[in-house]
């Protein structure tokens, strides 16, 4: 097996991928090879062009291949309100309810002293300067209903208020410990309409 | 999202890998352009390198960089004995219990005819032109104990004895219905020694 460096490099760097142990990653690795070498180098690529392509929104810190993202360039959304979620794809949760026409602020994160994730881990400075834009007269908190999301919540809105921004966080619609990301669009968009200052 | 192009071809494509589904690939894409580009970049290098590098042995069918892989060109093994294996990993667990020194032949799966999977697939020519250089005198057969691996080494047995090769099979001290990669090395080895003429 010594000479197959780079079956073995291979192994190694699936094994990289979250949730991915080492009996999987060698399976893995010998199904692409195997029976799927047309979708390792498609991967391979993806990979290579995404890490090349892909940064964070100048404005609201999402993924993106531009400087400033599509949404965050749409004259149609409501300047005047910012909307902060953790990932993208809670920002994603959030767009399919359709009740919220406002823009977004994707910390990425979240909170957790715990796992040593501080507020520079969730671009905190960014979100700060982001809010004082001048335009914003209401930050709509929609972190997850976690303990480290209220954490964060809390955090973030005490800082806001003593700034004098309008803080509001989505109505305990959403069931205390859930995640946006496996919560119906229903009650999101209930807990959007019943948001309330904090 | 729309001209997120490269981060959805991300998503998709680890979406490909076995045992993923679009949740955890998106999280996994997520996670490596937020946390670990280093990973993702080497990720993508290895398997566009693998896919590049590695091929199969031209005698004994394992993954190689090298026309005949190391094992194959080993002087010190027993020429007259092959070992017909599924897959590297069990070629991996029989050298492991140090009781084998003879060649191997890897199929790179079992016959499934339910999942299309038929003597092809198997590379069972190669293995019929290896088995039949002048120098083998017994093939042992050590694919897996399941149904179909059970079936698999039916078929091969009855191909090689009709061309007057002598064929065995590891003992059942395996136990039934179980995968060589899980079973401890002393049962392999104890099944070794017990191998039976078919
Ligand atoms: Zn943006
Ligand atoms: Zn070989």
């Amino acid at each position: 097996m010594k000479k197959n460096g780079s079956l073995e490099a291979l192994s190694e760097a699936l094994r990289r991928l979250p949730g991915v142990g080492p009996k999987s990653a060698q399976r893995m690795a010998y199904h692409l090879l195997q029976h799927d070498r047309a979708a390792a180098s498609e991967l391979g690529h993806a990979l290579l062009n995404a890490v090349d392509r892909i940064q964070h929104c100048a404005s609201c810190n999402t993924f993106t291949e531009t400087e400033i993202c599509e949404t965050c360039l749409d004259p149609s959304r409501d300047a005047s309100q910012l909307c902060v979620v953790e990932t993208p794809t809670d920002q994603m949760m959030i767009e399919q309810t359709l009740m919220y026409k406002g823009l977004y602020f994707v910390l990425m994160g979240r909170l957790s002293p715990l796992d040593g994730i501080g507020p520079k881990d969730i671009y905190f400075d960014k979100l700060m300067h982001r809010a004082a834009n001048g335009l914003v007269q209401e930050v709509v908190l929609a972190t997850n209903f976690t303990n480290e999301g209220e954490a964060t919540a809390h955090y973030i809105s005490e800082t806001l208020k003593a700034r004098g921004v309008k803080v509001s966080r989505l109505a305990r619609g959403v069931p205390v410990g859930g995640e946006l990301e496996y919560v119906d669009p229903g009650t999101i968009a209930r807990a959007m309409l019943d948001r309330r200052t904090t």
